[in-house]
């Protein structure tokens, strides 16, 4: 980050027509913005663009969602046909909706919007054995990268993560258990809402995976062990957005969970992230603790797609607004106290 | 509200394409945005319009704050010019912002976005005695409700609340304290920002107010005992906009105290109100404890203007788009569970 135009912004928000802190933290937000953007104020972030990476577990077939596979394709075409939570969110904040085929098991048709980067129909069931091999993993992480630098090239000026894949809340939780150190039962949520005896199979099936799981110090290890393609894409596209000083909003579980392996890799690429929202799955709350990360939005969604990344966009954005627009006290003559 | 068209809207929610309860707070919030506009799904809410209740507060000559009492006027001169915080944010969010003063201890000139509605030029100090008679406090309620007729007659179809007056954490303390029974110290924060001795000085002053004021069960009374112009005429704005079935955000803390007052009054308008935010004021976290509303943006802001419900606007429009925009299962030939 830019320290210069750091001190800039602090020093501005201390002249606006405001008592000093009063805006909360919206003045850390724009004070990062400007950091990320180099120049104080901040430009408006006119061209936002949500990718939804996408693909399939594994780790399905053990039961840990009554949702059939199929949805992961079906959703795809929903997220197409502009239909999905995403799609109307998208449109309330002017942002455009891409798709990232990591590796879903079905043939997915490949457009404008809908981006084929597909690494395998699907990961290894990860409770049985590490879930993609590492030259996967890499490859991942290169095909994320590449989205995000194939977004900025086009315009976009503020990326924010999606996701979507059936079984993914489990892998999430393996790997947050695996780069936190927390315990299966503190990371593994309900997902779209299970009842408790998938519940307990499924927090069942992350303990099988982080005993499976040979001990390593080694992110890009730990993501092909127990993640899954899209959390690879989003490690990618998080660190070409923080290598291109582009701002990204972070969605909810999936997103926490790749900012991990983020953190690992390279911990000041999160000083370009801004925690859009903290999701009701429990691995959410871990992930955001260690990441130190504070959500803008805190409303029990727990949806994914980008929903709760794209809610907080017009946050992230108002606190930009209010270093570029406001009056100061000698522009205004309000006397200080 | 309107329990058909409440019950279309959650019958609605369940087809949506994502899991039961997957859009949290959203989901309960666009439920009862059709029970107020009494349509499902709920109408676009197209023209927001922020309302800056303005007043001056008798209190101020006690030194609960460092700030000058002619803060109050320049600030209006800086609505005017559009360079306040509120102005900036609702631009973001295309919200017109009126100001209205209600009670200003200055000349202020009128125009057609600020709406001279003077009872006195400030409440007297209610450290010493009642703030207001209760007849200022009845026209206060009137004039507020008359300004909501005005700009929903003018097509605006969702009113936001805002507040300006230099000393009114002060009068919101003690109206907190005095309809929820709480103590002092529990509701007395600091306001701009004031230091230790300033504060526990405020703490104080609280306390004289609310052994000063005689026990009454009138929410009127009260109102006039120990709040201010812009109380009143947020109440009388919050419960025209319930009779005309029009949603409200409320802001933070001045909001707070207001809505409390017409929960006593009536307490089936809160139905018609959203807590745009919770604001760092521990006052406020009592409010919307007691009015049993959880907040939509909880980012430590403690600003006022309006700066709150105007960055929750678009939360509470977005949970009416899922409503109206999203595909249902059957349309998307989405599999369910």
């Amino acid at each position: 980050l830019d320290a210069r135009a750091m001190q800039e912004a602090e020093a501005r928000q201390a002249q606006l027509t405001k008592p000093a802190g009063a805006l909360g933290v919206l003045e850390e937000t724009s004070v990062r913005l400007c950091g990320i953007q180099r120049t104080c104020p901040p430009r408006p972030l006119a061209k936002p663009v949500v990718a939804v990476f996408a693909a399939d577990h594994g780790v399905h077939a053990r039961g840990v969602t009554p949702w059939p596979q199929e949805v992961t394709a079906s959703m795809i075409e929903n997220f197409r046909a502009g239909g999905a939570a995403v799609n109307v969110l998208a449109r309330q904040v002017g942002a455009e909706v891409y798709v990232v085929d990591m590796g879903v098991n079905a043939d997915v048709a490949a457009d404008d919007r809908v981006l084929d980067r597909k690494i395998r129909r699907g990961t290894s069931d990860l409770a049985a054995g590490p879930a993609m091999t590492r030259d996967e993993a890499a490859a991942g992480v290169f095909l994320g990268a590449d989205v995000a630098q194939q977004l900025v090239a086009a315009g976009h000026d503020c990326l924010l993560t999606g996701d979507m894949g059936i079984a993914n809340t489990t892998a999430s939780a393996a790997l947050i258990a695996a780069l936190t150190g927390a315990e299966a039962a503190d990371v593994t949520g309900r997902g779209t809402g299970i009842d408790d005896p998938t519940h307990a199979h499924k927090i069942s099936i992350v303990k099988v995976v982080l005993e499976r799981r040979p001990a390593s110090e080694d992110p890009l290890e730990t993501l092909a062990s127990v993640g899954g393609f899209e959390h690879a894409g989003l490690v990618g596209f998080v660190l070409a957005a923080a290598a291109m000083g582009v701002p990204v909003v972070l969605d909810g579980l999936i997103a926490g969970a790749a900012a991990l392996v983020v953190q690992a890799i390279a911990p000041g690429a999160l000083d370009y992230c801004f925690a859009g929202h903290r999701s009701a799955e429990p691995g959410h709350r871990v992930a955001l603790q260690h990441l130190g990360l504070r959500p803008l939005v805190d409303l029990d969604l727990r949806l994914g797609e980008g929903t709760g990344a794209t809610l907080a966009f017009p946050l992230v954005e108002a606190a930009g607004a209010t270093l570029r627009e406001m009056a100061t006290f000698d522009a205004a003559g309000v006397a200080r106290k």
